[in-house]
């Protein structure tokens, strides 16, 4: 098993530290109690099967295996793969690859190897035209990623591309630049693949979207990409490992959502995730979903109204001190801030002293950029820990797959316990089901006429335009 | 002029629409006589020149052509323009260079023409380090954005580079690929430049950072990057004779101020922009920052401690309705959303009817990607309207120069009659300062050893760390 790498510092969450806006330590117990409780329950829950996502690191030698060749095969007929896939289906791959290839991956020459992954998670024609545009059709092979195989616009994507590439290649060759990613036994990729050999790799049933990025929906991407899944999984299993503990304090997982549950309580309805480097951008966003749609609840777990949920806001330093940081300082004291830190960047450059007559200037000379980008982290968290702003900092030691493993099931893990703290259910998502209907209705499926009507009833037309 | 496109629809923000959570029409009528107030002391601020920005719709020939001759100089001896900038200086030429050339213009094969725009928004060494292996430095210009000239990311990144190139190329080949964009009479640009002749242009001294996108900041690098600066001009004009009327229902800027406003007095500190086009997630990334930094603030105009400003988040549609949608629809009653709308992608793809026995892909066939996605959009906002949650809908004909100029003037100019409806300063970015001074202090520039000081002192080491 890897050793763990990745560390929490709260300092800035706590009341003696950064005075009344801090959680103190008498809450500090009173929270360490309510997650040694839902620490069983979620125990519990596991038991029963419902946590499908704290399984994935171990996942069976014979799967990834699978997996592998299965990128391998890809990888021998394509340059780029292109995921279809939206939500769960596509942000956890894209996290990955940004992580790793750069928030710059697309841009030539001096890209890493792999096959470029794309993922086209919109349904915008004038966005997925383009990226047909810069693909190689002949080239290109495509993942289409969708639990129910029934989502509007992976599915439309789909049929747009299959089209495509039978006019162009034939059937056969259409097909074997083809993998469906989705249920093990039910749904239209299943159906279809009957018929047609497509090969298919299984979404856990227990696995929802948003948890899904370490089960062969974005296993299957990451390695076709050239990542190494394993280091990932290892990651996550050092993660889980030192997330077991049902003890506040020693489980960075539970203080990070008891953290959160705390600042929540007390009103601060959103929360900033803003790592200092440019390529994690897409893991804030992978965040965004994770905690957004897991935690925006209308109904507890009692069945009592309650509207709750944290707003999560993806962020940039040092990027965002020039845009944000404005409003984190003086604004309300409605934010907390999760910052992520790296203590290697993996390259740096030396700033040279040009100018040693211009005190502006000067300073800089002799330093580097990576000692510049983690002052100005510090700095940051200090300036708003001294106006009483809380925030927390995950210290990643470096950015490669092991981390990002930890990160992600630290995070998925933290995600769920708020749940249980909140008392609301993580794992599902009623709330997207009514604009699914609408457009239904709006695009004539059958069965959603009294949708349409709906629909009619809803539009105010062109009453209230300026 | 240039005739107006884009359409404020505010049906969504009414009681009588959506009911109880919606906008009275008596609080529109006292919100339109606080817009009228405001609109007076905004042409005494326009007429005062504290309002550079309502004056770059109508620059002067001359400066117009000194940009595109500049632009052609670089054009003729460098294929990528890497802009060295953060915050105001970066985000509005990466918003219209994004808009016109795609998420994917990185990408190769098929990119159109122009050079191609690159962003060094962050100093982090991993991001920036990449981005200087991606282009050929004999065949790449530079241009450094600071007002000041002392902004640390940008100008360790000119330092860089300067020593980078010289070493390559020598000195006068250096200076060719470089062009200053600064304060027309100060900072240390300006400095530099009297020894060593690169190109200036200058920044109107009362058009700050956020406000800059339509000044030479934005303008040379989106005319290198071939796009029509005049007609994004023209935009800007078209939308300002729009917005002169003082009247709050024939004003979209102040009607989108209005709304605003008034949904933030109701507890609503989270305001969403919701593009439904990938390729605009860089528009709603710089109206967070012209949003997050003009209105966040400590104090009122008469001084008094508010702490006030709406918490901007950036989404993309359809992606995000499987990301956040579920806390849009079910959690807090906290949020606002701007949906920003296309009437026309500019391109489409139809969806063949391949499966015409399954009834989930069956009414896809036979329609449009552009019909799919512009549906979602109008289920979106009419499920959330159901449900009493406020939007509005910035319909825009489609993605163009002109249109994305009156999208820029009419968000520039709303921001500031909000930051006059709040009764604080939308000019301003005190709060910033602080964690400026603690990275000096770390970075150990002369002149900030009390800062260092406070620094030690602000620090909690590794105290709390799991």
């Amino acid at each position: 098993m890897a050793k763990r790498g990745v560390k929490l510092d709260y300092a800035y969450c706590l009341g003696k530290v950064i005075g009344a806006q801090g959680i103190a330590d008498k809450e500090l117990v009173d929270l360490s109690a309510k997650v040694a409780q839902v620490h069983q329950r979620l125990g519990e829950q596991r038991q029963a099967g419902d946590l499908g996502f704290m399984d994935l690191p171990d996942q069976p030698a014979q799967l990834l295996e699978t997996i592998l060749e299965e990128a391998a095969r890809l990888s021998s007929i394509a340059d780029d793969l292109v995921v279809l896939g939206i939500g769960g289906s596509a942000l956890g791959a894209t996290a990955v690859d940004m992580a790793l290839k750069g928030a710059l991956r697309y841009a030539q020459p001096a890209g890493p190897g792999g096959m470029r992954l794309f993922v086209a998670d919109n349904s915008d024609p004038r966005f997925f035209g383009s990226l047909l545009d810069r693909v190689d059709l002949e080239r290109t092979a495509f993942a289409v990623i969708s639990k129910s195989g029934s989502t509007a616009e992976t599915m439309s994507q789909f049929l747009v591309v299959k089209e495509l590439l039978e006019r162009r290649l034939g059937k056969e060759e259409t097909l074997r630049r083809l993998v469906f990613i989705t249920d093990p036994a039910k749904g239209n990729l299943r159906l279809i693949a009957k018929e047609e050999p497509v090969p298919i790799l299984s979404v856990p049933p227990n696995v929802g979207g948003r948890y899904s990025v370490l089960s062969p929906v974005g296993l299957l991407p990451l390695a076709c990409a050239g990542h190494d899944i394993q280091a990932l999984l290892a990651g996550a299993g050092a993660m889980a490992e030192a997330c077991a503990s049902p003890e506040l304090e020693k489980n960075p997982a539970y203080m990070l959502a008891a953290l959160n549950y705390g600042f929540y309580q007390r009103g601060r309805n959103v929360l900033v995730m803003m790592p200092y480097a440019t390529d994690l951008f897409g893991l804030a966003q992978w965040f965004a979903q994770l905690w957004a749609e897991s935690l925006g609840k209308a109904q507890s777990l009692d069945g009592s109204t309650v509207n709750l949920g944290q707003t999560p806001v993806a962020a940039v330093g040092a990027t965002d001190q020039h845009s944000q940081l404005q409003l984190y300082m003086e604004g309300p004291q409605d934010k907390l801030i999760m910052f992520l830190t790296l203590g290697n960047y993996g390259r740096d450059l030396s700033i040279p002293d040009l100018y040693p007559r211009i005190d502006a200037l000067s300073y800089l000379g002799g330093r580097s950029l990576a000692e510049l980008v983690q002052a100005e982290a510090r700095a940051t968290a200090a300036a708003l820990a001294s106006q009483g702003r809380p925030s927390y900092s995950l210290r990643l030691p470096a950015i490669g797959p092991e981390v990002l493993g930890e990160v992600i099931y630290l995070l998925e893990l933290a995600t769920v316990m708020t749940g249980g703290l909140l008392n609301i259910n993580p794992l599902d998502q009623p709330g997207v089901e009514l604009s699914k209907k609408l457009s239904y209705g709006l695009m004539g499926r059958k069965g959603f006429e009294a949708e349409a009507k709906q629909m009619r009833s809803l539009d105010a037309g062109d009453q209230y335009l300026i």
